[in-house]
């Protein structure tokens, strides 16, 4: 029997099914609040030195999510609620789950899919400190299981060996969640919103994350169906793998150059930067976390990506927050996020948190070959005030006498506005589109909805029209055009991207082996 | 000095402030509960009929509104809670003020600007029935007085003889409420979002609902400043007028259509045939009130405009629910409804309630001139599902023998797909550019956000050349184009919709005059 589900990271998984909702054991309550207290503190310690563990042997993103884990444990508002009702008489366990469990409901409750996503993170911490209270730690399951349930820890993706297979089939879950985004630069195949699964399956069950679905107790025809598109799939992974070495060329020997997509400084520690022809996007809202990025934090954060790149480019883009990229205390809520105050209009609104940045790029851009680049661009006027912040500041850093250098400045092309009518940026220094809002805004379908997902279609023939007129427009010009967005890693999208005039595309990590394979197999 | 505000219905207004916020007086409690809910019941019988007697003197949308609130207060679902209250021991004041709060408070604490808007009628019932019950009815306020509060309920606008000037100032208020709507078409000046006003102002106030702001204690230049403003406005207003009865002719000799937009059946009563060239776009949300709307009430609402029209063409479009028109049981909750599942989409989706709609539409064909278009189209596998139902449902009414025609089938051009690619939508009967989705989407800016006003221009270089495109491809193809949005009646933005090729427009009634003079000083 297969059951239907949403893909969240491709590829295929054969095993045994194992429950990740079994509860935590009960937990023994001591004599008195004093002990209680210390129980729970001890406990924290516990789970904050098991993360720190789990951060040596974790790159790259992992990092970054268990840091972000170490630092909510460590932080007086998550343990201050429990701590205080450990006083009011309840035992250690009750205490933190009830504080923990109303943090959560907090962000279950949010419509930002952002938000909602967090609230794994929250369970996850929640549970490794009811493990550590009661010395229950998880068992560890047999490799190669498909590991199922409700929702899945980042911490129990990290800890598991996926070196045998294996693979993840959630029940609800998400495509933007942080195991998400884990599995997806792992290569662990996953499969989320199956709903309950019937109990009775024995055996092993067939996990296809690439289309998205789950076989239970399959039939000899669907094990035979099944191992023929897990072998293709397979073969079409180990085919990539041969091109990730060579420079991109198409069929007609047309050079493209491939760059990657980054959302943390520490992405890099995972690409050879010899596979890659720089950073096309560098992404800066991982610095908003808790409070607002001090200049030092970001001016280091892009120097580290800096110098591992070399001579080659790499593009970082001013912060884009808002969108489905809330920030606490930066942006504002909005009835239509998508088409709010976010990207450059945010950070034109707020130019004291946008002059730290900039003073920060234009110092970190002496240590490399930096473009800086402004999302949500929709009118000359947003360049031209952006443009002459950075002059601002540079005049300032010279006056200061600190070392610094002006990037290139160019712009996302996203806002439809743009490529409609783009001859009013004939003065900008690059433009690169960002497909993913492009499509959504002209197909007025939001690329978070599943219910209007068939009209968000990069290939749908108005968007092809103005990625075209941009990229010719660009030829026209001297303005070099690269394309940023999903699309540009995506085999079935490429040959349409190529036909439209753009030699310059920019992936995820993970995609550029296959992104690589599919411009070989193009005529243009 | 001057306080700034929004404006939300045009004009000017000198005279005394009057307070909205003065509560009811004091309820004398009953000696049993049974008496308390005789009351109860009582004064919500007082408080429709007083609304009745209104009705008989309103017309067009106010008699919806005034209808809408009748509705509220005959249902149950209102009332019984309070009536359980006063079984409980609470007086009937106590009671029903409690009942309509907890409504109140759900309708304020929604994301949605419409939701917003209507807890404003739901302040209006609970205020009618608390007077009825303490038998204070509000004092009729002087001709010509500014009534200044909080907000304004919509039946002390209904109440109040608007004949000898004055106007609406607010604290809060929305230009989507009820009363912002009923001030623009009976041409009451309003302003909102004022926020507090100092107390002692004495004397006349001077209300500038042209640029939105108010006057307290003016000198004597701010008051000759203020006459002049006023005296020009009323010289504007007055010279459009001359143009009402006439066919709109450029400068040049041009002949222009000018039809009108409605939103209620009701509408038309208001309105003189001979001065338009008739209906450009009647709306059919109305019809969603508390329940789906059955096919007898909308075939005589769409048959009673078709009559009223006579020869004249009348454009029916189908239900755009969704977006900021959300429709309880039928619209679904969106982190971006704009960009979601609305218009012909969720007609598409909930096929049931369309086939109903479709049916009404096409036996009403007969009574008229009838064309119908589709909100929200975005690609032409929409326009052909929609259209293959009207096929089916004429077929179905052919076989029972029913009376019925095949209206022509339109789109609204509204998604920027349909204008970047028109050439795929050849085969549909008309368009009609929906001015207001589409800046919107091009511009990446929603419509009722105030952070992100200043992009959303339709005179920005890339809406007016998508509208140029359409009105070329319409003219090389013979397809009627038409525009529908407000930027049609706005006498700022109409010489550039005549450059753009333009020589259809539709209107809100009350912007008919202005727009025909406008149109007058064109030289196209």
């Amino acid at each position: 029997m297969r059951i239907e589900g949403i893909p969240a990271s491709p590829g295929y998984a054969e095993g045994p099914l194992v429950d990740l909702d079994r509860p935590p054991a009960a937990y023994e309550a001591k004599a008195s609040a004093a002990e209680e207290k210390a129980a729970l503190k001890a406990a924290i310690g516990k789970a904050v030195s098991r993360l720190t563990t789990l951060i040596e042997a974790a790159d790259g993103d992992a990092a970054g999510i268990l840091e972000f884990h170490i630092a909510m444990l460590e932080d007086d508002a998550l343990s201050g609620p429990a701590i205080a009702s450990i006083g009011s008489g309840e035992p250690a366990d009750t205490a933190w789950r009830q504080a923990l469990d109303a943090e959560i409901a907090g962000y279950e409750a949010s419509d930002q899919d952002y938000f909602r996503a967090r609230a794994a993170d929250l369970r996850d911490i929640r549970d490794q400190v009811l493990r550590a209270l009661s010395e229950d730690w998880e068992a560890v399951a047999p490799r190669g299981a498909i590991l199922y349930g409700a929702d899945i820890a980042p911490t129990r993706f990290l800890e598991t060996d996926w070196s045998g297979g294996g693979g993840i089939a959630l029940k609800a879950g998400s495509t933007a969640s942080h195991v998400a985004m884990l599995a997806r630069s792992r290569g662990v195949p996953m499969v989320v919103g199956l709903g309950a699964l019937a109990d009775k399956s024995t055996g092993n069950a067939l996990l296809d994350a690439e289309h998205g679905g789950i076989v239970l107790s399959p039939s000899p025809a669907e094990l035979e169906a099944f191992r023929l598109s897990s072998s293709s799939f397979a073969a079409r992974q180990g085919q990539a793998q041969t091109f990730l070495g060579q420079p991109a060329v198409t069929k007609a020997g047309t050079r493209v150059r491939v760059q990657v997509n980054i959302a943390y400084p520490s992405d890099v520690d995972g690409i050879d930067i010899e596979t890659c022809d720089g950073v096309g996007l560098m992404r800066t809202e991982f610095l908003f976390g808790k409070s607002l990025p001090d200049e030092e934090t970001q001016y280091h954060a892009y120097r580290k990506v800096l110098e591992w790149a070399g001579d080659k480019p790499v593009t970082i883009r001013t912060v884009d927050a808002g969108g489905d990229k809330p920030v606490p205390g930066f942006t504002v809520e909005e009835t239509n996020p998508f088409l709010g105050l976010r990207g450059i209009r945010l950070s034109l609104a707020r130019r004291d948190i946008f002059r730290v940045q900039i003073r920060a790029l234009l110092r970190a851009a002496v240590h490399g070959n930096l473009k800086v680049m402004f999302p949500m661009i929709a009118t000359t006027e947003e360049y031209s005030q952006a443009a002459a912040l950075f002059a601002e500041e540079q005049t300032a850093l010279a006056a200061r006498g600190v070392a610094h250098k002006l990037p290139p400045l160019g712009i996302m092309v996203e806002v439809p506005s743009v490529a409609i009518a783009p001859e009013a940026f004939a003065n900008v220094a690059f433009f690169s589109i960002g497909s993913n809002d492009l499509t959504q805004y002209v197909m007025a379908a939001a690329r978070d909805n599943a219910a209007v997902v068939s009209l968000n279609s990069v290939r749908h023939p108005a968007v092809l029209r103005l990625i075209t007129a941009v990229a010719v427009f660009g030829q026209q010009h001297g303005i070099p055009v690269s394309l940023c967005g999903d699309a540009g890693g995506d085999p079935a999208v490429i040959p349409a991207l190529l036909e439209a005039g753009l030699r310059d595309l920019s992936v995820a990590p993970a995609q550029l082996a296959m992104a690589k394979a599919a411009i070989a197999d193009v005529s243009v």
